[in-house]
């Protein structure tokens, strides 16, 4: 066991030296397999799904010593394109002053880079299991990325007692924010019917618009809530409407709109669809739905405390549980057990020179380190 | 002079055999000043206008005998597209029992043969002048069609005092309807701007769909008016809807939805305009318009107590009164003077066997003969 600093570096480089935009196989895997197995971690990649959400490849490790709690880390190694306009290639990883630049370097190949430096770090008696849930698609459709991931635990007969998922949550600086839940997600089409006709003779016609409108109104006057102690009010946003009418002289038959509601765990997303059939069927529109995630939220707690405590005793930064921003895997992992999201600052993730600063690395392996023994030991 | 009964029957199909799908050009034209020429007609053949409304055929004709008032028969030698599936050629008009079969039959190049056969009809004694207002172009854009032809009417110093569009105007039987007046028609597009977002950030985008929602609500709220004496109700349609936004995470930058209104002459296009206007700005929607013609009445009296009067005489049918349906060439020309519109039954028009009864035909081209000499004899 080695405690060199500069591990979570060096480990980074390497993954972002794998080109890996979603949905990553192959060498990045490979890379991350090489790092765990000295360790002792058993390591079961596996490719599943068909076109078009699939194949992907995926790679679930882990390592018990005697009885205790199961605790995982979960993450991604695919990265979204890198688009044109580096100043580097985004998939040489290289330092300009205190930042490693490349695509991946804080969403979140950095990360990861951090999980494995920070298992290196540990002492060896640490009672119970460590796994890692390595996706190679979050950042596309996730089919068959983080679900199948589970489903492969289940297989093996293990179930984590908590969860750190390492998205890029800080945002001024490391540790300033830690993500203890999501808001949830849904959207609906509502189509109403009508009959089309001479704009000249309505009486023969039936116009769906002025319907649609009416309850689109009634869907904007619609409070779902007033927010709660850890989530803001739940939002419905008209997201399109559709006519298609390029007639100036003809009453449409039908018109459509679709809505997008991010919801807090006050509701379901099958409650919201009842809800939203509530309003529109009556005034004659038909819904149709697709929930992308429900709301999760991880009760601040043991869990929540031990993170915050070791990020303090790293950095000094007082720590911000939060519930915003959009959906992450850990809306599935909230099924198997608590969950908190935290990683490194996501100021540049998404964009062109991508970089994160070497001494975060470094802090975010002691950080986790930290906090795998502490819940390790209980 | 002559005044045989088939004269309307055949020049209609010498008219219907000469193809002439909007714009109409060339030998539906000779044949119609072939009829002419003979009767004393000055004729005024004329290609006017360019691509994409352009270029438009057009004729205008006339014979003037002494003083008096001024009589102009309008209309049409173009047809819609025949489309597939007629029983027969739609251009090579066919008797079949009681029925002239073919495109044009009653829109309306049966009734511009009626106007010839009742111009063979007249005496020779009659003062003033008789004039052919004849365009190629109804059933298209209209762009160079009667416009052009009043431009040069008034090139060559005319105005008329009375005109009759012989538009089909009949409903159940020859004579029970005649328009006095046309509902206006304006189209109306509603734009608003927002600025595009994530649908997770709602606070960090402006989506336009609400306002445009609530623009909707106040103009479907709107009376126009209740009718008057002559016109039903003018009435708002919305007819289209457009954002375009694929995106199902995305709130959109732009929304916008398109309004027809039929207006009686309560209203002018321009004030209606304005109305929308002053809803719409409020609320952040901007307001483009396209008038496609004012309403117009021509205030029951003279003129439609006259061929109300000859109608009777003819056929028996008591007439009435109308305002409705869509716009016609009548729409220009009642800026000139009085105008009604009579021609045959409507029942066919625009559909596949287009068809006109013999005696109908027959019968019009009486009816207009009486309608010129009591005109023209004040």
């Amino acid at each position: 066991m080695t405690s060199t600093n500069d591990d979570a570096v060096a480990l980074a480089e390497a993954l972002m030296a794998c080109p890996s935009v979603t949905p990553a196989t192959g060498d990045v895997f490979a890379a991350l397999e090489t790092m765990l197995l000295p360790l002792g971690f058993t390591v079961d990649r596996f490719v599943v799904g068909e076109a078009p959400d699939g194949p992907v490849e995926n790679l679930l490790a882990w390592r018990t010593t005697g009885a205790g709690p199961h605790f995982a880390f979960a993450g991604h190694l695919d990265v979204v394109p890198p688009g044109t306009g580096w100043t580097s290639d985004p998939f040489v990883p290289v330092r300009r002053g205190d930042l490693l630049h490349g695509r991946g370097a804080v969403d979140m190949k950095g990360a990861i880079a951090a999980f494995v430096a920070a298992l290196r770090q540990l002492p060896d008696d640490l009672p119970g299991t460590i796994s890692l849930i390595i996706t190679g698609d979050e950042e596309g459709p996730a089919t068959y990325g983080t679900l199948a991931l589970m489903d492969r635990m289940a297989a093996h007969g293990m179930r984590p007692d908590l969860c750190l998922v390492g998205e890029p949550t800080s945002s001024a600086r490391l540790g300033d924010v830690v993500k203890i839940g999501r808001r949830g997600s849904v959207n609906m089409w509502i189509a109403v019917e009508g009959s089309q006709g001479h704009v000249a003779y309505p009486h023969l016609a039936d116009n769906p618009i002025p319907r649609l409108v009416r309850i689109l109104t009634a869907i904007e006057a619609e409070v779902l809530d007033e927010g709660t102690d850890w989530f803001q009010p739940s939002n419905i946003e008209i997201t399109d409407l559709e006519v298609g009418n390029p007639a100036h002289n003809v009453i449409p038959g039908r018109a459509s709109a679709r809505i997008s509601i991010r919801f807090n765990d006050r509701h379901s997303g099958e409650s919201l669809i009842e809800r939203i059939r509530a309003i529109a069927g009556p005034l004659g529109g038909a819904v149709t739905a697709k929930i992308s995630g429900e709301a999760f939220l991880t009760q601040p707690g043991a869990l929540s405390d031990l993170v915050r405590g070791a990020i303090r005793e790293v950095t000094g930064v007082e720590t911000e549980l939060s519930t915003t921003g959009g959906t992450s895997d850990a809306r599935f992992l909230s099924r198997l057990c608590p969950v908190v999201e935290f990683g490194l600052c996501n100021a540049t993730m998404h964009k062109l020179d991508e970089a994160v600063a070497v001494e975060d690395l470094r802090d975010l392996a002691r950080i986790y380190a930290l906090v795998v023994e502490r819940a390790l030991r209980g």
